[in-house]
């Protein structure tokens, strides 16, 4: 009898989490399944959803992996993060608001876990630090024990990395800005608004990080928040205290001037410009890299490692359905890992990634960002028993967002939705958002 | 002909660069060398010296250096700090001021490298990711360029480790300190004062690095800087704005009772607890640990790595007298890589070890400490031709220091002191440096 195989799983956030859980219930189901062993450096799972007021350096002196910070509430409507298996209904009893501070969300996402038991699989505390290929075609991971600082090497007939990537900042060289005189932050290392409180703050990048940090600042009571876009404007009705402007074109002392010559004075900047794809454990010939797209380059089906099929990502590509993304992308994973999914042959695995890409490269806004994403999900779904999202219905409940955020950025969320797998709608918080400074669940859920 | 030993560096800053010069030196002198092969994270040599904007990340999404700041002057007279064999009158051409602003020190410490030609021997942008040794007795280092991304593998005969101890914070759990409402930063990550202007903040920790960024908060505008402490009160006489308490015993909010049951209310943290001995490429078995200490645990004469000779550290002590002491280690270092200094058995090396830490327990001050590493730097010497120190008079320079810093922390660095190596006193600065507010070398030496 062939030994059991094994995979090593690098990371147990919500994409290793989902992985797991996929795996256990397809035991449950009766399917003979790997020993898969988990590597997570935190002491808990959660990923990113696991608050931590340190940054930089954590206990162990390792990168703090999470960016997350006081007073988060979820980007978007809970309605668009719902797993089909595990409605909100179930989860809170009753109908709750669509925004969701982050320790609420978070125990949403460990509930959904509780059908499983596979803690036991995952080394915590562990800190993988190499993995390599051998001849025999079997990998060997080294890996560290924290508290004990023991070295930890173990063979695997195949890897998943599921580390993430909004651990390790993209921090770039805006021109002149050594001769900024004042606290340069990037969004990683935002923790609390109090320092930012009566100064002029600039805000670089007008994405997720940066529409809502600049959005806290304002509420907190930053003097003037002006947020400078790459591409294009976000053109939502700015209230006063806040603005837009284009890239930054250079710094001189606290003087920022943008593209097309405007300039301002500023006291602080915080840079939302966003993660790398940051793999250090992993050879280059191994390694995602380049920016965060919805379609990453050499990822067969955004999962499967096109260069070495030995090798799967969970969660390496650009979000917007999040948990159901991962999960989407779980059961995928799973399902080529048990071969119920073929992994088919070099040429064509590369023409599929070639159309996917090239449909990429035709998006012209956010619907049809969130059309190719959910097309995505249904198309790895349609391998796998993986629970359906009503992709559709949950794009118009985005769209709804988007329009919400656009009238007006500091009251979209205090709108509710309905949800796409029970049809209940949400109902409003007991506080209107721009004044909710208690971001407790207690809190939220009195 | 046996082939050339190899010799893998980990680490360019002053103790690689050190280390360096003396195989230089040596060579020049007629002396066979081994190939020494260095690896630098950074893209230049320094070190901590090179100041860099960022924190956290660097641009390859690496852990960020140098813990160095805007107006960082050193904190020690630099006749505390003068290499014998290339005295500050050679350098400046002409009488300076004792205290340095860092871009004066890190050009001196450069400087100190124009009679060697080394620059070849570092790879830099080029992270160490694992070192290992294999059953041959052979060192395997695994590292990344971080350019190009492309690993590179190297077998080296033995691995001298000089990456530094300042580069990865001590972030400790302070009780409560998750409930504070305010900006928490370790001084790492500090680079400027302005967030600080009008708050009152606490500084933990009374170090190097607390005792300065207390005084430059308190100059640059901070309504009132307390310093607490671990161990005993520093016993300067504080200025108005600044004063001093015992330990943090709890943090309730913005409310943080002292040891002793003294309370504040704070707006902002500075964590200035000091660095972690982090070495996250080398097996626990090679890896260093423990305290700060002026006599770190585990290394024969503070260099040998006692429980596998072929690895050395050097620049892994506690410093008081910096560049001279990592010289010393370097010089020592590679006369063991010479065989010019034996190493004795393990016996031998246990008892030697052992002595000069109980030497190092019975240390009941400043002064003592000071004659504890004068003593270890003149052993070292002693089995080197490592340029000497008269270390004697750059003690009582310290003690001079630490008198006129007792008297008024403000006024300290207005002081001069006089070369051990020239006799040549320094001069006054043209601006008192409780007022000088621009770092740069060409304003130092205008």
């Amino acid at each position: 009898m062939a030994s059991r195989e094994r995979i090593g799983l690098i990371g147990a956030g919500p994409s290793g989490m989902a992985l797991l859980r996929a795996f256990s219930l397809a035991e449950k189901a009766g399917t003979e399944v790997p020993e898969v062993v988990a590597f997570e450096r935190q002491d808990d799972w959660g990923g990113q959803w696991n608050l931590d007021w340190r940054t930089g350096a954590d206990k162990y002196g390792e990168p703090v992996h999470s960016s997350m910070y006081r007073d988060l509430w979820i980007n978007g409507p809970k309605e668009c993060m719902e797993f089909p298996d595990y409605p909100f209904d179930r989860h809170f009893g009753r109908p709750v608001p669509s925004y969701l501070p982050r320790e609420v969300m978070s125990e949403y996402i460990r509930a959904h876990m509780q059908d499983v038991d596979v803690r036991g699989q995952i080394r915590f505390g562990t800190a993988v630090r190499w993995v390599e290929k051998h001849d025999d075609g079997r990998f060997r991971l080294t890996a560290q024990d924290l508290v004990s600082g023991e070295t930890v090497v173990e063979e695997f007939d195949r890897i998943v990395v599921a580390s993430g990537h909004f651990h390790t900042p993209h921090v770039p060289q805006l021109p002149g800005i050594e001769s900024f005189r004042g606290q340069v932050q990037h969004s990683s290392d935002y923790r609390s608004p109090e320092g930012y409180v009566g100064k002029r703050v600039l805000v670089v990048g007008s994405s997720y990080s940066g529409q809502d940090l600049a959005l806290q600042l304002h509420r907190a009571g930053a003097q003037h928040v002006t947020t400078a876009y790459r591409k294009q404007p976000q053109g939502v009705a700015w209230p006063q205290g806040m603005d837009e402007q284009p890239a930054v074109q250079r710094i001189e002392g606290n003087l920022v001037t943008f593209d097309g010559g405007t300039s301002a004075e500023f006291d602080m900047i915080l840079l939302c410009t966003g993660y790398l794809h940051h793999y250090p454990f992993l050879p280059k010939e191994l390694a995602l890299g380049g920016p965060n797209l919805l379609c990453p380059i050499g990822l067969w089906k955004g999962v499967v490692w096109h260069a070495d099929p030995d090798v799967l990502y969970v969660g390496a590509s650009q979000q917007l359905f999040t948990l159901t993304l991962l999960e989407a992308q779980a059961y995928f994973a799973r399902d080529v890992l048990l071969g119920r999914v073929e992994v088919p042959d070099a040429e064509e695995r590369q023409a599929d990634m070639d159309a996917w890409f090239t449909r990429m490269t035709q998006i012209d806004g956010p619907p049809a960002a969130l059309a190719w994403q959910g097309a995505y999900i249904q198309d790895l779904s349609s391998h796998t028993d993986c629970p359906a999202v009503d992709v559709e219905a949950v794009a118009e409940t985005f769209l709804q967002m988007r329009d919400a955020r656009i009238e007006d950025v500091r009251t979209f969320r205090d709108r509710q939705h309905r949800s796409t797998v029970t049809g209940t709608m949400a109902v409003a918080h007991h506080t209107p958002w721009m004044g909710a400074f208690d971001d407790s669940a207690e809190d939220f859920l009195r």
